[in-house]
């Protein structure tokens, strides 16, 4: 028996999200369960990094699992990928030591919120960006943004799991807003994140893009750390999970 | 009454093709009429500058129709986006003369062919780009593009349309292949395109990449005018029609 670790990318689109939910719901955790049951022979959990939402994409979730497995995991990998469908794939696997733990060893995550700003939708992007037709202040965005960085009780803009018993204080490394050609592509680093928390921050900013709200008024609203502070979630098909970091192991 | 035309994006992944077949396959002509119907109140046909196959994708199909519309074409393209489907989208409109046809009246087709070469299978490209594996001779690929140049019977690689009495000859202007990160973008621009022949062209350049066919031979395929000479056609996920040029409008 072994620790297999790896990255994992999928179109989030027709899932009900990364974690299991009520069996009748497709979910990004049964799918690769049922691929490793039929490439292992037996019913294997599999634990991941992040518990990305409804529709939220991934290039660089991280999951892991124990099995018994007779060649390389570069073999695994492939046998993997051979039954997982075609919006899902492990895009590495290695053994890992038996006590990592995709979730509580993670350093941090990293999300991406893509929006795009253009006179009419593009079908070719609306899978995976936000369509926007507005004019957006993007230096009120960006200053806006910097009052993320470092550690704040980050209540306001979303719950900790309920089954635990956590806190709402997170610490945020990166917090940038990038123009690339008619996109505005956020990106947010934080130790751990809070469910909704991206959409949630993403939404408020575009109120401040929007001279709805100001970024004092955006600052004050971090501070109050009370949910009903919020703007509206930014919808979850704008969102992808990009990266998860570790001590020892790049995945 | 009046003329209108305008250009038209796609995903085509759920659909039959552009254009309408057996009425219980959905095709893109079908749900822009079907939009048209419930905006304008009444059936109105649309014609197509491309016969984009099942699975194919477009941003930048031209339509066109006519229609009695009291208002400006830039309220018709607002009220036709609001009722198409979230993977159709027209991206602009304008009146053109009473006898504008957009296939008849096109001077050129230009498509976008996508692969792209990793380890594993990426799904956040894989409805709009072929994933291939193995390492290509981007070189001979090359080489083999620059002798699809100018006029040729393009017979080996695409069938003309069934109903009409056309010939095979075409004129390809643009024959270009640039690597763009892990991915090979192939742009190919002819007056106009066979059934399959982008796809073909395609299917038969992987031979040259994977040195199953050298570029005289391929080359000499060209030159036999017999469609038993194409190597096998590529998948239509990785094709987009990306531009349809006219000598009076710019859509």
């Amino acid at each position: 028996m072994a620790r297999y670790a790896g990255r994992l990318a999928y179109e989030g689109t027709a899932y009900c999200g990364f974690q299991r939910q009520r069996v009748e719901l497709p979910s990004v955790q049964a799918s690769v369960e049922a691929a490793l049951a039929e490439v292992i022979g037996k019913n294997i959990a599999i634990t991941g990094a992040g518990r990305t939402d409804t529709g939220v994409h991934a290039s660089g979730q991280v999951i892991g699992f124990d099995a018994e497995w007779q060649h390389t995991a570069e073999e695994l990998l492939k046998a993997l990928n051979i039954k997982l469908p075609r919006d899902i794939a492990l895009q590495s696997l290695r053994e890992v030591v038996a006590d990592f733990h995709p979730r509580y060893d993670a350093l941090s995550r990293t999300y991406l919120y893509r929006l795009y700003i253009t006179p009419t939708r593009d079908p070719l992007r609306e899978r995976f960006a936000w369509y926007r037709t507005q004019t957006l202040d993007v230096d009120a965005m960006q200053a806006a943004l910097q009052k993320l960085l470092g550690e704040h009780d980050f209540a306001t803009f979303g719950q900790p799991p309920k089954v635990t018993n956590e806190n709402t204080i997170r610490r945020m490394s990166v917090a940038r807003l990038e123009q690339v050609g008619d996109e505005l592509q956020i990106t947010l680093t934080a130790n751990a994140f809070l469910k909704r928390m991206v959409r949630s921050i993403v939404g408020t900013l575009i109120k401040v893009g929007r001279g709805k709200m100001s970024v004092a008024e955006f600052q004050a609203a971090l501070a109050a750390a009370n949910r009903s502070k919020s703007g509206p979630s930014a919808p979850p098909h704008g969102l992808t999970l990009t990266h998860v970091a570790y001590a020892t192991y790049q995945f």
